[in-house]
């Protein structure tokens, strides 16, 4: 399975990328380094992969979409947001540095994701530019899905308003970490670019109604952050909204969903068909 | 005086560009549009004039960099950081928001920034880039300088560490302002480029030593935010490491070398040091 090679490459570039002293450098390695699943990355790799392309190309988007994850998960912990203690099985940044260098680290990660792709001269400068345009406005999208996230918490809402919400907070960067790869592509037609756009918003909206499944299914010690979150805070979810068979129906529907949409690409789609089984049967 | 003028068209550009409905817009329009000195578009026009430039092709970048100004006053006066309740004479993002909503507001500015940049097709492509690689690089040093100035408080320091601090946290966006207009400037040679790159860095200096010596003189009403803070929250500034006097004649002498320094332009300077007088002699 290339999923390993891929976790293993992401872990080493963005080892690479990222600042080994100064300021901030300890918490941003804190919060990016040997942690996370690094589903986005391999997804971007996983793109390059079935176009047969020199994966070294998708290394400075695939690390940048996972920065811009990273940064936000150390602003959703905070105490005026989420407030979550834990992340990765281990304190959040906040609790191991302090609220205000928490802040700082994701403000800093943010820009330093867009840094990194602007400054990867072995990609064109046009591709360059369409990948910052696709990612910026993917991660003012998700700061969006937060705001109405927090808006919506101890309220009722229906299905339209959280899967606006998830389609913001979680799907848009998805979709960009599929996008990105399919733009660096040379060989990603615009029909395949559709279908791979269109692949992306299912797995997207499955991966969210999942998450909210498994905060109630799975224990911290194999979630890595606290069971129950949701619940304890009273938000809205697919699984307090529709039950929870239904929405372990829902989610299975929307990987099956992804996986035919694959049938009409151009090129054999095997390994993403096969990711995305792997990321239905995960179990955090 | 263009400066009038500038101000009332980065107004304007920043009334078009930011989302008039929909989640954050409240926040986002409260928090930029009608309050600050809009110095650094300033700048960047003043390039464009100085250049006999089409002045529209500089407006995505001079709101760009306002942008990430502005977002970097959200967070700083956030209570995990500087804990300022007033800015622009009215009450904090987070005051007259929630915390959580002012950190969003922020990350949501930071994104919106490069968008756009990135969006902006009168420009071409290599020069797009070029910006959001310039103000990439200025938005990451610019949170590693807060970083410093938290890691500083309460602490005696020597004036590298307060010059390092400030170059960083202040000095990387003006510097970031000029430059922009410098890039997008078809006429500006490397030789112009390296002159107008010392200039910034000489008036970041100045204007920061400026800033730290209007917060002791000058009352909130006219400051639009507290007065005295720097003592309060015992922040190592120019005025408490070299005395009142001196901290005036080292910004003056500052400005004069900025000035100075523009004698060995291709092009006539006056607009732009009559705006560096001009700034030389603001009261807040």
């Amino acid at each position: 399975m290339k999923v390993n090679k891929y976790r293993d490459r992401v872990e080493e570039k963005l080892n690479d990328y990222l600042p080994k002293s100064g300021e901030l450098a300890d918490s941003i390695r804190y919060s990016v380094i040997d942690c996370g699943k690094r589903f986005r990355p391999i997804l971007t790799y996983t793109i390059a992969d079935i176009y047969k392309e020199d994966i070294s190309l998708f290394d400075s988007s695939a690390c940048a979409v996972e920065l811009i994850h990273a940064y936000s998960l150390i602003h959703d912990d905070l105490p005026a947001m989420d407030d979550d203690d834990v992340r990765h099985s281990k304190p959040a940044c906040h609790k191991e540095f302090s609220e205000a260098q928490a802040i700082l680290t994701g403000d800093a990660l943010q820009a330093f994701a867009f840094s990194i792709i602007t400054n990867d001269n072995k990609i064109e400068q046009s591709i360059r530019l369409q990948c910052v345009q696709q990612l910026s406005n993917a991660s003012y999208e998700m700061a969006l899905g937060q705001a109405i996230d927090m808006s919506i918490m101890s309220r009722t809402v229906d299905i339209d308003i959280l899967e606006n919400m998830h389609s913001k907070k979680t799907g848009a960067l998805l979709r960009c970490a599929v996008n990105l790869g399919a733009t660096i592509s040379t060989k990603c037609s615009p029909k395949d670019m559709r279908i791979l756009d269109s692949f992306s918003k299912s797995i997207g909206l499955a991966y969210q109604i999942q998450d909210d499944v498994l905060d109630i299914l799975v224990s911290e010690d194999v979630l890595g952050k606290k069971q129950n979150s949701d619940i304890e805070k009273n938000k809205p979810t697919y699984p307090s909204l529709l039950g929870m068979d239904n929405s372990q129906i829902m989610l299975n529907e929307y990987y099956d969903k992804a996986i035919d949409s694959l049938d009409k690409l151009s090129v054999d789609a095997e390994r993403l068909i096969n990711l995305t089984r792997k990321l239905q049967s995960r179990g955090f």
